[in-house]
């Protein structure tokens, strides 16, 4: 989860939510619905397998209103991985090619069951497998494809010594109304000792181009750093 | 997550629905209202801290309809712990006791900001704070105190070696089939190679006590160890 919200982000998209349901009928419609809603794009994670409980390309066509048919692409590359090793194509096994009309089968290049890539509505669904060796290799493959055109992200943490969090946070809101709308800045704090507080502090920024969202940031950064002082007996 | 998750199926409950939403109140409103339609109990981590973007209490609040108000008690405690420290009660720093009028704080024994309990309407709202360590120790606290009576969950795990989980599916099926509504088994594959795969099996099952659960998960693992040798070349 946090590596697919990582990736979108850096690919110039606001990350919303992120919704995990039982492998249940009604909540994988239920969620993906409740995400279509308010979402360009939906990227869910898991289910894909050959197993009773993996229903998630079922159960989305579904609440999409799309049939499923075998996809003959990923049926080859199924049949090749199983080739000479004595493996039957039982039902089980071909409901991982299974996938909806129209929809494009993306290469699993560690496991068996491919990711789906689905066009719906002017909108898009990626759907990929659970296992997060499997899950980051498809991710990969299709983050230049889903890439927001003219939108850059950048971020950079720092770590502050001898500052609480409650005496970074009007500082924090402070450099925020300095650059509105610019960057924005997280804190976490490290050790929860009050005598020898440990604060990492996140700043990012999206913007036009990669030089200028890095820009802001490090000013941002040096900005904070010349001013927490001020701040740590508070 | 996972662990909030855990602890709550062990204490007997059905876990639904995990919903992750941005710093915003929008989105938190949409997230506490929806977890309300659905579930008796809502659990919440993260947002108590001072600063800016920590607003789950407050925006929690509002959805209930409930005004907020210091908390005597954890005014109390929190003044206790920057005793002598020359620390400020800012009004960042209140806001951690700022809490829903009638809930329960509830001691952080790693942090400054306090757990919340609030019975509203039939249902309970226990908000947990993000940083791991003190979400962990408040929940630990609370355990007793929620857990469903007359319900105990028990799952145990084991390897199997040479199956791939597609051939283990059906087996899988037919035993949950054997043992209708009394277990709950999944599968993990841990190694991706169809050559010499290696799968995690998790069985689990919900009972009156926890000598029933036991047994049935006992009982299920050695029909599985002794029939999947059935399985492994399908």
């Amino acid at each position: 989860m946090a590596h697919i919200g990582r990736a979108l982000t850096f690919s110039g998209y606001e990350v919303y939510r992120s919704i995990v349901v039982k492998d249940d009928p009604e909540e994988i419609d239920w969620g993906i619905r409740t995400a279509l809603a308010s979402a360009d794009l939906v990227v869910t994670s898991g289910g894909l397998g050959p197993t009773f409980d993996d229903m998630t390309v079922e159960c989305i066509s579904k609440s999409l209103g799309i049939p499923t048919e075998i996809n003959k692409g990923a049926l080859e590359e199924l049949k090749q991985r199983y080739a000479g090793l004595n493996i039957e194509l039982t039902e089980d096994r071909l409901k991982m090619v299974r996938l909806p009309a129209g929809s494009r089968a993306l290469h699993n290049p560690v496991g068996s069951a491919p990711g789906v890539l689905i066009k719906h509505e002017g909108k898009r669904i990626l759907i990929l497998p659970g296992v997060p060796r499997e899950m980051e290799a498809i991710l990969d493959s299709v983050l230049d494809e889903i890439r927001i055109p003219g939108r850059t992200y950048y971020e950079e943490s720092f770590q502050l010594n001898g500052i609480m969090e409650s005496a970074f946070a009007p500082l924090a809101n402070e450099a925020m109304k300095k650059w509105p709308g610019q960057v924005y800045i997280k804190s976490h704090p490290q050790r929860s000792e009050i005598l020898s507080p440990k604060l990492e502090v996140e700043v990012s920024s999206s913007a036009e181009n990669e030089k200028k969202a890095m820009e802001t940031v490090k000013t941002v950064i040096s900005y904070l750093k010349e001013n927490y002082q001020n701040y740590v007996g508070k």
